[in-house]
């Protein structure tokens, strides 16, 4: 492995993402696509029974070089060309490599891969959102009755409480999460064949092989009775499989780009609340950081509120990936476009690794979050009337309507705010599917 | 009416749009949600019973300045305040005044609009689609026999049927309708006062106005026995009604933008290969142009594939303004943050415009679409054997697999694009609900 | 004028920028540019020598209609064909009007009018930083010596004064003047015709007008000695004239968009600090407003600070369309885009107005800006020792090095904050070309 | 090194880039930085005289480990404090050690090291472009007289000639040259300190180092006589050393991204001319494709415009990218913002690798480049008199207009196209510095 390329000096934390969608986690999907697709040849009798194990073998034994793989991409325009390559010559013999990628196209392969990237890493982002709304529900249930100045356009509005701006976050959670788990069950498998006609994967499925190895025609060019070879591979490797290929459709990909955008828009809203709320001069939430978290390279004093100001620099890069995925959408022409399939793939990568990595480390912000509620309520005691300068001007010079009381806080004048909280966390608590 | 501002002159079809989401469609919203509320508290006895159409009569005979509202608007820095002062101008006294707007804020009412605004935006985008939809079905079964050379990175690959093509684009405009229904179906209405807990609407709820005209308190501070302004209102305006605001967790707007995004993406897909199947050597394709259209200021020759052009043009622009209104999500603060929430609005807007300018002129391209399916024809046959080169090499060596027929021609090698073709046409015929 | 269009209701303040870079300022360029061409053509002798006093007189008299060349716009994609139409009906018989537009193309017309629109917004954002820079040097010499708590990743880091804060808002107004100076002088005219050969020019300029109105040609191919059509008319509007056409190389419209996004940027920083240091538990700056300026619909005492909301509202919102333009410029293809070039026009459209508008509200930002210098030195007090706590560190152990004073406070640690402010403002007040 | 990370998968050819701009790249440009620092303290007597050697030599034999770093750099939140952590461990004791990195902060290492890295980039970019230039510039001369349709929106226009049309990407690369020289040559050193102020900086200029190694007082607090460590720095290390730090005035990242982003839109443009002139249908064009190159991995056939294909898909992620930046720059706040910094690195190292590679891919492009002048004339052959009809128009009843010469042919239609084609390729051979 050399040194070429990028390893999260820029992104601090960016190994957690990487270790789910960096290059060795699409290599591998892009093997166990392969694989399975051969092992689904196989299972129906259209490739030699001892293949798939074999193969798996092979790999397992000389696994695929990473970094070869990556150079040799260019010279076809794609990492599919490369991973053929040298899945065939694990193959065990010429013949048993034609049986390799047999009827597919690369587009099938990277475009599956992908996908299944995107499984395990929603799944990982997923937990991670699980995480932080748990924990983000007990902060809203201890401090529904924490209250604290409602701020609106930077300045002191109406009184809230704290219990209240966690729900909110909890809901943003909440919503994401739905987000993640709808677009997770859809995930396709891509099975189109060289112009998405599937007729390559005809002719796989047309050509038996026997058990002395030697192949017949099934006689039916739609490759036998209820011969389903991409259903199958969707089996084989856990995704949906579409009747009809999506080569030029790319909504699966502009769907799950704006999911993680979502998730990244959600964790990226807490995020500005806890380095605003964090301010010194403000100082109602603070990060649990451990020692040399969150320190300086020069101040001994500093204890920067590291993991909230690293999820706001990934959320703030997320909106305009997802829209290149868009554009990238909208620019596909044929049955392949010129370039804009191919700028998906990074672009994708990109918004897999900092969602995945900033889910985490939003679990962990709310994990450790130190609510001041004292703080809070001094800032409240602070500003005084204007606390009920709204519901004083609601009643004015209207007889009959209900006035504050003498004496009145601004605890007394909090709405909805415990109801719509403990609705939030008894949703939370409900529906979350785990 | 001054000439300020923009009228579709940089934007060649955007009146279509501005009907249904330019500044009078919005400021028709605002002033349609501001009366709402007032029916649902006169409904609930919290405003005089007199006051829901005495208003609405007042401003049908004395409707609001659009361009002075919105000069007006840059003072408190949104168009809610100049809409308020002159509604309670128009309430017929101070007293009755002070029952517009009664426990609501700005951003209730506008992001409240902006929702009615995308309702109706959506529903004129759905039957846009719907015509596409139909157009590109008969398109689809018409030419489900046509071949003509699949391209991938613009090169010839495998031969394909246009039908096949106009069915990936069907499925397109299917996938898009999906998403604009259950997009629309989810709009809410907000309602959460001036910091989210609707203390003010608890207030307004908790006044009883007496047919004498007199108020008094109703006795509970949660508005009374089971009402429920915020529900009540949804019902008026044709909204959902969530039980928790969503003042700062803006999943509904990005939502909406990731929608009309998708929208653009699906339609430019289609007038990306519109354009460039027209190009005269190729020449499968041609918009179906009138008289006029497509013309040129100084080549009389000239036959451009306008609307593809103007749909591509409108596309290509989505992406972006998606990907800033999840910015504006993620850079959410406070209970309404500074800058954030007011960057969404023009956004939002011209998402909207662009979306159902685009999705009409794209029903108006599939509609009038001409195909050429002899010149498809002949590009395949000029060909030749690369069509079915694929087919040869998947068999070459291959003892016993299914050999091309003698004298095999491109329609031999079409694999499933029969069955896809007809599955898409029935799948869309017989779900799109209408 | 009907109501259809935009009017800046959800872009407060927008009147400004849309008087400057609105429809109707585009309008008037394009005009403006079609009569300079007439000129030049009669000038050489090329076309009637009354016809642009004529047609002048005519567009005087009867102004074209924007809301029905809008309309038509739609027709053959572009507003220049209805332009030429209403000019030509104008010109008194059908000999005269082909001597409008003649030998340009569309795109010549509409480039060259967006360039004159654009001319005319950088004159007046350059005056706004003007304005802003000078108060901003006012403020920063003014504040020198303010000692206020600099603060990274929100925390209190080491002290800074608010003179310098200022000095570097400053020079990022300094910085995106020169860059409006430099952008501005290299406006280009367009001028290449129908495929960008200047063969439409040529033939316009072979053929001489005489006195009895009879044409004949000049003999020559170029358009007679020294001809130079495309460099007059350049003259004429005010920009300078490329000897190539830009047709297809869209750096002049890139580079605007990047001059207008980075002037964005720079008064974006500024309204970023100037709403934070506004919070009330800061409460180091605060806006300068009138009365009626920052009020909100329901809250009586809140003093939003609107103007620098509204200035970070249109910045956000900025790089990503100057970002499609880029975009645009890669799509380019042929000698004229399928709609990479029409997506550039609203987007730039949209670039000059929310600059023209920013700009304006942040040179009113600055003069009016109210600083606490009060307030920066309690917070200092506050923070105490951890203001010094770097150089404490710097020397500890460290024997010989220069110790802090006994009795050490915040402004015995400014490092160059005096000399670089100073410095700074010298370099404004000098160099600034007004 | 573990597989974590990006190594160019999905980017095929990005080796190219992460050479000069891959994490490697920068953390020996952090080390650099940190190194001259160190030496420019010592030129000063402000470091012990021996230590920038013996530092050098250390690292030299034990050389920082990449993935260890970057894993670190979660902690802090930066990869600076790893750095100086490891580079202290390498310093020879405790008190050799406190003059590494003495009197900076973070953001002046990072800072730097990025300018330092995007100065080998640009040095890089700029040599690719002068190759394509070079390249573009014997094309155009070779085919001054190649005559080709014109095509606009897609249909035929007038006729040019292929030189001109080389012509054109040789202005768009000599423009993108231009902009890359400026650029390179303004990149500055960061040297601010902990907020901006140079205190630390100040500090360490004011303690000597004596040759018995003992510290004293220099007696100055501007640090001796003439000392300008920032201007020493900035020597040393090859970067401008500006007056005032730009810790919050972001100018210098977003001048690099726009730069970046233009010379990815000059090549885009480039690239999708070719692919388009490479369809097929159109054969104007074709790349050169060595052995291997373009192939497809299932059709034997297939020689895909590789090169240009994936330049189109580097410059279509350039412009959001670039925008990014700008947004970036718009919300900064404080000293150092709390995300809106961190969010710059990877985008502006993305930006840096996109160009690198696409510059070079460019030139390979540019000097391969196939011409099929015979197809060229063919298709305007094919189109016939409507290559001349624009003329025709002009003159079409205009009595003594110079007519079309009998038997005119489009070659006879061109304009300025020979001019202009000599002007830039004369400008282009005379001007670029090189």
């Amino acid at each position: 492995m050399t040194a070429t390329g990028v390893h999260g000096l820029l992104d601090p934390g960016a190994a957690y993402g990487f270790a789910l969608a960096g290059d060795a986690a699409v290599l591998a999907a892009m093997v166990r696509a392969e694989l399975a697709w051969v092992r689904a040849l196989a299972d129906a009798g259209r490739a030699p029974a001892e293949l798939p194990d074999a193969l798996a073998a092979a790999v397992s034994v000389d696994p695929l070089d990473l970094v070869s793989v990556a150079d040799r991409a260019a010279e076809g325009g794609n990492p599919v060309i490369p991973v053929v390559d040298d899945l065939r010559a694990r193959a065990g013999g010429e013949r048993a490599a034609r049986f390799v990628h047999r009827g597919l196209t690369s587009q099938d392969v990277l475009d599956t891969a992908l996908m299944l990237v995107a499984a395990d890493t929603l799944d990982d982002v997923a937990a991670s959102l699980v995480r932080a709304g748990d924990a983000l529900a007990v902060h809203a249930e201890a401090h529904a009755g924490s209250v604290m100045m409602g701020r609106t356009l930077t300045q002191h509005a109406v009184p809230v409480t704290f219990g209240l701006r966690a729900a909110q976050w909890l809901a943003s959670v909440h919503d994401a999460l739905r987000d993640v788990h709808e677009c997770r069950a859809a995930l396709p498998v891509q099975c189109g064949g060289a112009a998405g006609t599937r007729a390559g994967v005809l002719v796989a499925g047309a050509t038996h092989v026997e058990a002395d190895d030697t192949a017949r025609p099934t006689g039916t060019g739609s490759g036998g009775e209820g011969l389903d070879l991409p259903g199958r591979w969707g089996e084989l490797v856990g995704l949906s499989a579409p009747s009809l290929p999506w080569h030029t459709r790319r909504r699966p990909v502009t769907r799950l780009g704006d999911t993680l955008s979502a998730v990244l828009s959600a964790v990226g809203h807490v995020a500005t609340d806890v380095t605003t709320l964090s301010r010194p001069e403000i100082g109602e939430l603070s990060e649990g950081l451990a020692a040399g978290e969150g320190r300086s390279s020069t101040m001994p004093h500093k204890r920067n509120p590291v993991r909230a100001v690293l999820v706001r620099a990934s959320a703030v890069q997320a909106g305009p990936l997802a829209g290149t995925l868009h554009q990238c959408a909208a620019l596909t022409v044929d049955e392949r476009p010129d370039g804009a399939w191919h700028a998906e793939w990074p672009t994708l990568q990109r918004l897999l690794c900092l969602a995945a990595t900033a889910a985490d480390q939003t679990a962990a912000l709310a994990e450790g979050l130190q609510v001041h509620a004292d703080v809070m309520r001094r800032r409240v005691e602070e500003a005084g009337g204007l606390a009920l300068s709204e519901w004083r001007g609601l009643v004015r010079d209207l007889p009959g309507a209900p006035q504050p009381p003498r004496g009145a806080r601004a605890g007394d004048y909090l709405g909805d705010s415990g109801p719509m909280t403990d609705e939030t966390i008894r949703r939370w608590r409900e529906r979350t599917p785990r």
